[in-house]
């Protein structure tokens, strides 16, 4: 790699931008730069204020954090079963099957968007798995964009919570993170968010279906725009492709879309309401 | 129609069946037809304890119920919309356009699954708004699958509530919803099975795709199974195609899909905690 790629991808990586300096986009590079780039993609998905705090107290206690420690798992997870379809289908042998799996699952988790090869032509299962994976998101706090883990870390408790309450009707449960009781107010604001979420994926869709495009390219370029991830599914926004064929009006909508995923929709969707102007 | 025809199409009309005796569904037959059958879809897709009400109080003050009044909106709001797409894309003219609109939406948001013609080769939007129609189902107590109107519309309101709290941090606002004040119990369980009801869509939607399935057919096929709507999108499940060339650990899947959908999630996952055989 020479000084100014090096330079160029550093940048992207950390930054979960991920602008390559060529079509291939992290294709033409070996295994080892790869998995240089997925513990750089890894450190920029986590929250900042964590390595603040490293600095000015350097213990890995300072480390354990729910958030960072459940982003690690789902991405090892979501490595660990993505290398062993790649392995049952053929596509690699082990040790490239792990390389792709694990570069390519932390580029989407973290929202970086760069791909080492074209991931849709793996299997119908990674086309789906990558779906899904393009709506996670890295941890608040962090460069990378997408749902964000605590928000899911968070739905995951309150529903267990509800289901222990299925069953105790007349038990008392709370809801612990990061040692602390969790409050109503903060479950609420990740259940709004989430809610307004969907609510801006169905339109932004629904607008990109009306511009001629199919509904992978509408759902998925509209799902890979409000999570900055990059790169969408089929043939023409995938990992292969990019968005030039796109007409002006639908530039415009994924514009719009992009905005209003990095700054976490409810910043900028109070400025559309009533309520807001009236004071 | 003959007597057969008629005795089977309404059994499958006013119990969001969607059965019918014919592999052009209810294609074959006229414009009346059609809106008598829209007339019963909707009645199948209402709250059945307001007629008893009705019946033992016949007035009209018994029908004004949010639901109700939600779920006829939607379904004019749609109906409206793809209305408009479709004269604006020359497929219908004005009458026919409307008939179909009608139909079709009546049929996939009761989760009856009937359809007049294959509304995928209508237009894109019209593909992405089946898609997410699928999702929307009837009133709840009626005899429609789906998510149901009042989830929605509480999610709504909550979220309104949310935004006013946004901007008033300091403001007291309580979500009125048929004339009273909603406790947070209800918010808490319908929040809990939209999360539930996503995190079932990537599971089945996930298990079908490794039946080798592609993303289209997985995804479509698990949200018809969930909601029980009955066709999905793509060229193998669409409504012009049904479930018979799909791999026998598919329809295994989608057995339970339907089943968990039917039966509301919750009453069956509980099954599945060790919270439940704990006591």
């Amino acid at each position: 790699m020479n000084l100014f790629d090096a330079i160029t991808h550093a940048m992207a990586t950390v930054s979960s931008g991920g602008y390559a300096t060529d079509d291939r986009s992290m294709g033409r590079f070996g295994n080892g730069m790869l998995w240089i780039s997925v513990v750089f993609m890894l450190l920029g998905g986590m929250p900042f204020v964590l390595y603040i705090r490293f600095f000015a107290n350097p213990s890995l206690k300072v480390l354990r954090d729910d958030q960072v420690i459940g982003f690690l798992l789902i991405v090892a997870a979501l490595t660990l079963i993505l290398t062993l379809d790649l392995i049952g289908e053929g596509v690699f042998g082990p040790f490239d099957a792990l390389t792709h799996a694990a570069f390519n699952v932390t580029s989407v988790i973290t929202t970086t968007g760069f791909a080492s090869t074209d991931y849709t032509l793996w299997s119908g299962f990674s086309v789906a798995l990558f779906f899904f994976i393009t709506f996670i998101g890295g941890c608040s706090g962090s460069t990378s964009g997408g749902m964000k883990i605590f928000r899911f870390q968070l739905s995951y408790l309150f529903l267990t919570k509800q289901i222990r309450q299925l069953v105790h009707p007349r038990g008392l449960f709370s809801i612990r993170y990061n040692g602390t009781e969790v409050s109503d107010d903060i479950i609420s604001s990740a259940v709004a968010f989430s809610f307004l979420f969907f609510v801006c994926l169905v339109v932004t869709t629904l607008l990109l279906s009306l511009t001629g495009l199919d509904l992978i390219t509408s759902l998925t370029g509209a799902a890979t725009a409000l999570t900055n991830v990059g790169p969408g599914l089929g043939e023409i926004i995938g990992p292969a492709g990019n968005f030039a064929t796109l007409t002006d009006s639908a530039k415009w909508i994924l514009c719009f879309a992009m905005l209003l995923g990095r700054l976490e929709l409810l910043s900028l969707i109070v400025i559309f309401t009533p309520v807001f102007w009236r004071g």
